[in-house]
């Protein structure tokens, strides 16, 4: 009998009646005839709420209780939801990351999975239950409680697909596909039947929200075919996420995005010695401090300017490590950008295409909105622009391309 | 190295300014040069909330789902604890049952305690650890999540002190003494600084709620001290729960109670043979159903009335079982008195002195009391009365034995 894992975010555990709409999601598919996992996040505000209580108590509270704090959220939500299975008269049974078994990393908050057991899921599944597994956390090999970060049900939801070789991995969430530009930036955006793992990955990576990298990188992985779907539409198929080897054809552009939390910093007049680069990114590297789109230009004399973007979050700490570097190595100022947006085309057809970049350049000259930064893979083209012109970027480039749906979509 | 444990209950830690001041009562401890174990409950209002929850969703959730669900209360608790430990600058742990390894039955909702491993406890004191242990949780062998019932978190604290070999276990709660009698009932009641297990235990199954009967027929077992105290009023000393044997004198009236939550419960005419009183109470023991002051009556011919109490949450059940009981042994009608509280009075000293008993009822009568049943033990006696007398008769039979102290409590 094959398995299906299916994963409910917090908005569709939110209360009592969409938990039992998400208990009827997974009756449906247990009634196709398949063994199902479901994977549930914490309800609605709950993590929100428990943040807040250790905010009371402490301004920097320790990852390892915020772990132990945290983890009750999805605790509380597999309880609820198993309830409302049984209640619908099937069995079920609700399980923790240390009752199942997956192990993480010992490192609290952001966690990786390194290995699933399968043999308490197995059993439970060959006697016929429905399993609700709690996302988000893991457990240590010495049994601490550990979660994994954003992204962190998705990600446990297509690791247990991956350990029990599953059909399929549902994502449920409350958008019913992903679409060529999000619907609510460009209203002619047109959804995606089917999609290949590295542009859904590049589409997550610049900005569109409905699956995180993370979870899309382990799909790649083990070649779990994934599902977007409606939580709240279970007749609607939804998008699949698949393998490039799968796809029919490749589109030259799948779909654009923009990202409006990135901040740009340069660093001015950084002396054009070997290793400095390596030194400035290798020490943002051990703060932890992601960096994107990094552009070096070469100024007057031997000296360079060197910019590049990183998440507005990481902004005051990616200061306090810069401004050590830069007199190590003595450079001229730091200076910030934060009124900048990210805009992105992604398509794994532009390899073999040539003019994809020219017609993104033409599509935003046309409309008369000036670019700051480019940065290109081989999948992917992004541009920096004002943050206040990223959505007319959006629109115009998504014509450019005749992305457009014949008609918008209804929010 | 000496051992303390301490336990702190929902109303301790309902806010974030309790858990602060609960912080600074272990942290004292912990600077009188003790090892300190704290076990906590959930926070104040928490257990409602979740069983809110779970009634939103099932009128009669599966045991072991709402064991799940409850046990997120002392984890959200322990958590936020030692994160207040952490803040005022001590090293501090939360451990949950299952990562301490309090082992229970395989019984969900009231499962009782039958192992627990220290060397996970004993590893993190000798790190200098102050360690913040879930009550009233436990875990199966096949790694179950339970939880122990009423009185739940007294239980774990005394029997990690009794694991440990605790120095003593200091039940942390918001009154400040065991009294002869509840202060609310009768204001001239007076502080106890000793009393022994018994008492304690005829105490609080006669209905004083400061300690559940459970931990300390557990501390009485194990030897180990118990003392409840303050929580509000670290200075006060409380009252010390000892051995028998370690009381200097035997007090003949410790202190007396009311029970107001008892209903009374008449079989009549039940035929006077072998076996049909223990066909009675078997069927209600195997429900479940605990009975108190049983009481046989020959009437007329060969038959017998048999009236017995119960609580009154078990007053459905116990009628449903008795109906099928009452037609198998051909017995009458099933009778039931909601109108009664039992008043009980409490001393280990009584079994050597006459009289006692004599000036119980002589209190009741020159108050003009009519007392409904009698039943007495070695160390205690209960009577009857309609539920508005209780408080009458408290006073009297109070002031009858001397109990009064010279000045009312204040509340």
């Amino acid at each position: 009998m094959s398995i299906v894992v299916q994963k409910f975010g917090g908005t569709s555990v939110a209360d009592a009646a969409k938990i039992k709409n998400v208990a009827n999601a997974v009756i449906r598919e247990y009634n196709n005839g398949k063994q199902v996992v479901a994977v549930v996040s914490a309800m609605g505000k709950t993590t929100d709420g428990l943040v807040k209580l250790a905010g009371d108590i402490t301004e920097k509270p320790c990852s390892r209780e915020m772990d132990m704090l945290l983890s009750t959220g999805e605790q509380i939500s597999i309880a609820l939801l198993s309830m409302a299975i049984q209640e619908a008269g099937y069995q079920s049974i609700s399980l923790l990351a240390s009752q199942i078994g997956i192990f993480t990393e010992s490192i609290h908050s952001k966690a990786r999975i390194v290995d699933i057991k399968t043999d308490k899921l197995q059993k439970h599944l060959n006697e016929g239950k429905i399993i609700i597994a709690a996302g988000f956390q893991g457990i240590t090999r010495d049994g601490e409680i550990t979660t994994l970060g954003r992204g962190g049900t998705d990600t446990t939801a297509v690791a247990i697909a991956a350990a029990l070789k599953a059909e399929k991995c549902d994502i449920y969430t409350d958008v019913n596909a992903i679409y060529t530009a999000d619907p609510r930036q460009v209203p002619r955006a047109s959804r995606l039947e089917t999609v290949s793992y590295s542009e859904m990955l590049e589409l997550a990576r610049v900005g569109a929200k409905v699956l995180h990298p993370r979870s899309v990188e382990t799909a790649k992985q083990f070649n779990v075919p994934l599902r977007l779907r409606s939580s709240f539409n279970l007749d609607d198929p939804g998008t699949l996420v698949i393998g490039d080897d799968k796809m029919e054809i490749h589109r030259p552009v799948t779909g654009i995005a923009a990202d409006l939390k990135q901040v740009r910093i340069a660093i001015l007049r950084v002396p054009d010695q070997p290793g400095v680069a390596a030194r400035i990114f290798s020490t943002l590297a051990n703060s932890n401090i992601s960096v994107d789109m990094i552009i070096q230009s070469l100024e007057e004399g031997n000296l360079n300017n060197i910019a590049f973007t990183v998440h507005e979050n990481d902004l005051n700490n990616a200061i306090d490590v810069l401004e050590s570097v830069r007199k190590d190595i003595n450079a001229g100022e730091v200076v910030v950008d934060r009124n900048i947006a990210k805009v992105s085309l992604v398509g794994a057809g532009m390899v073999d295409r040539p003019g994809i970049a020219a017609g993104m350049f033409e599509a935003m000259a046309e409309a008369g909105i000036n670019i700051k930064m480019i940065a290109t893979s081989e999948i992917k083209i992004s541009c920096l622009v004002d943050k206040d012109h990223a959505e007319e970027a959006l629109r115009s480039i998504h014509t450019k391309f005749e992305l457009d749906a014949k008609a918008e979509v209804q929010s």
